[in-house]
């Protein structure tokens, strides 16, 4: 996903500034700026892959309490480049979190009205183990050593920090994007443990064209002589020009055709002519360089081929026997599914697909299709009609369960 | 464009075999594999950039003669990643001309029938002048001292080989991709001299989204060490890497998603389940990074940043005070324009602004809207409804221009 500011400047190479930025995100891979919990050797995870991964940490976030009853958990779960820090100030950007939109006081998710978590998801590089993370065989970074993870294992090690919390039972699982495929893997993993589900501009299954452009990025964070076979901590290097590209190529899938038109259409940067040369002529040039020389700055490069590399593997219909509406049956989750009309990521047919398993199994479902001509980042960004939808559906799914104005049990 | 035929297999690093074929691309940079002409120090082209460029050199291929009358001449103009080599088999790949769907004896565009020209591009890397040229100045290769071109520019260079060939007047200029811009701007620029007109999968002007996907491409290139700031062919190195990535990128938007799905979905290539690891577990992979390996063989770097530079600033409507019909008034040329259902790169909007503007000078326009699902490329595959098109519209073009079958004046 996108940031939310991003200013349109030239940008290549690195400065001190962006340096001291690395620093700090390295650090917090280490030592989050949030709540931690470690898992010890004894008690693995047991992974997709067969394998079992201890000891391992989720870093989460938490905004709100939980009540008396323990029914008011929301679990948020981010996507992509997301992380834990989704309504407070960034620790390494120093910006707004990256859901304050939805997510805080008087919000649709009501932060004076639910405990909401948000957990970096394992992979991650914020403080959840990840391929940044120190391997306690080695003591050196795991790197490409770290195992290859699916959407299953990161729900998996959600599960277990919601055990840790001591919550029976989720009032609601959100998520947009990737978060909304490991909404939809919560729903068919724990049926029992999700009261309410919201999936949101995400798919069942990563389609050949995502699978494509992920494969691009990846290509190009390994191109990259400085990745050095993905042990470039070790050699404090980092792969930064083949990130930077990878971001640049996801960013435009996030975005619309039309925003884009909209937004920069053929407009030049800070000059009146063209350059006649390989300047960043075009806002839209100087608008990507941005995007990717910053991304470098708060990501590592090997969290993003794990990451992307748990999308492409995600196909929640061969789980279950090729048949999707298997994920689901037996299901007493109430789901609310959104879309955006202009989202060529993830299209709105992914979100009919998924309603259409639900109906499938007579799940209770309701699924509403937001008109945006802001792309897939549209869930991430100022859209009423979506505020809207989150808004009624939590509220009165929260009567049903009884959870009063303040997070109580009325 | 995308090559016709690739066979999906994994590919990175290069084999001995592709570094050979490496040497006979760099030969045909200097002594193409087809026609070439050299215009002279006295000669010079002027450019949009307000730079002279002498001496400079245009390699083409023909096919079919020129009748006594000289009305006969059809000029192909090929695409991003095209070359002359339309109809014959491909002096790098061996494989064969990339519109053979289209040209040749007996075809749509009936060589029997009319004298087919078709240059290779100035920026281009086939024998025409570019980057990799050798620089009279310095007796080595441009690189980037070689002057940024415009499409404009790769037409004036045109305009001076169909001089030299002694054709007052093209019966038709056809081209698709950035090919039908070439045919645009020869309609505006050359109003007397094109009959007929058949810009095909095109735009008048490009996009912000296109622009940005060429951005990701060219920082892929630039990113990568062995592109050395363009010098590469001096230190005996290339930017394989980074350009395989622009490859890459690219050729997802050559793709529908519909075509990407149907021909890959999420098939695995060569095994049976996934091997949680980064090699190329998806067919979809292994297609792309063999389209990536193959392409850095047979083209240059440095041109590809050249000609996707090109494309980027092409505005037709900008370079005749902001109105794309001004750059069509008074013409005399039949326009036949051709767009795809599933094309996302040049959506048949895009092809609707020229059929519109054309309206507003009433000029001689008929506009045909082909249903594929092939994408963008198309217009490079068997397509028949396009064929029958295009055909059909030459025939009667012929007819009316008293041009027999045998290609004489009836």
């Amino acid at each position: 996903m996108a940031d939310r500011s991003a200013p349109p400047e030239p940008a290549r190479g690195h400065s001190a500034e962006q340096a001291s930025l690395g620093e700090v995100r390295r650090s917090e891979v280490h030592e989050p700026s949030s709540k931690i919990v470690h898992f010890p050797e004894s008690a693995p995870l047991r992974l997709d892959c067969d394998q079992d991964l201890a000891p391992f940490s989720i870093a989460y976030q938490t905004y709100g309490s939980l009540n008396a009853e323990k029914s008011n958990a929301i679990l948020i779960c981010h996507a992509l480049t997301g992380d834990q820090h989704v309504a407070n100030v960034h620790p390494v950007t120093g910006k707004p979190g990256w859901w304050e939109t939805l997510v805080g006081p008087g919000k649709p998710v009501d932060t004076d009205r639910f405990f909401v978590i948000c957990p970096n998801i394992l992979g991650g590089c914020m403080g959840s183990s990840g391929p940044a993370s120190i391997n306690p065989r080695t003591g050196k970074p795991y790197g490409l050593d770290f195992p290859v993870i699916t959407i299953g294992d990161m729900v998996n090690a959600q599960v277990r920090l919601i055990d840790h919390l001591g919550i029976p039972e989720l009032f609601s699982v959100i998520g947009g994007s990737m978060g909304g495929m490991q909404v939809l893997q919560w729903a068919a993993r724990q049926k029992d443990r999700v009261r309410t589900a919201i999936p949101i501009a995400t798919s069942p299954w990563h389609s050949a064209q995502n699978i494509a452009f992920h494969e691009v990025g990846r290509q190009a964070v390994m191109a990259d002589p400085d990745w050095r076979e993905g042990k470039y901590l070790e050699a404090v290097t980092r792969p930064a020009r083949g990130l930077a590209v990878a971001r640049m190529a996801a960013h435009i899938t996030y975005l619309s055709e039309k925003a884009l038109q909209d937004k920069f259409g053929r407009g030049l940067q800070d000059r009146s002519a063209r350059s006649f040369s390989f300047d960043a002529d075009f806002q839209v040039e100087s608008y990507l360089r941005h995007q990717g020389s910053t991304f470098v700055d708060r990501f590592d490069a090997n969290s993003y081929l794990y990451i992307t590399r748990a999308m492409d593997y995600f196909d929640l219909a061969a789980e279950h026997g090729g048949k999707l509406a298997n994920a689901f049956g037996g299901t007493r989750t109430q789901f609310c599914i959104v879309s955006f009309t202009s989202d060529w990521l993830y299209p709105t047919r992914d979100s009919k697909d998924i309603v259409k398993a639900l109906n499938a199994v007579a799940a209770n479902v309701s699924f509403v299709e937001i008109e945006s001509d802001k792309g897939h980042d549209a869930f991430l960004l100022e859209e009423p009609e979506f505020f809207d939808t989150i808004r009624g559906f939590i509220n009165a799914a929260a009567l049903k369960h009884g959870i009063d104005r303040k997070g109580g049990v009325g």
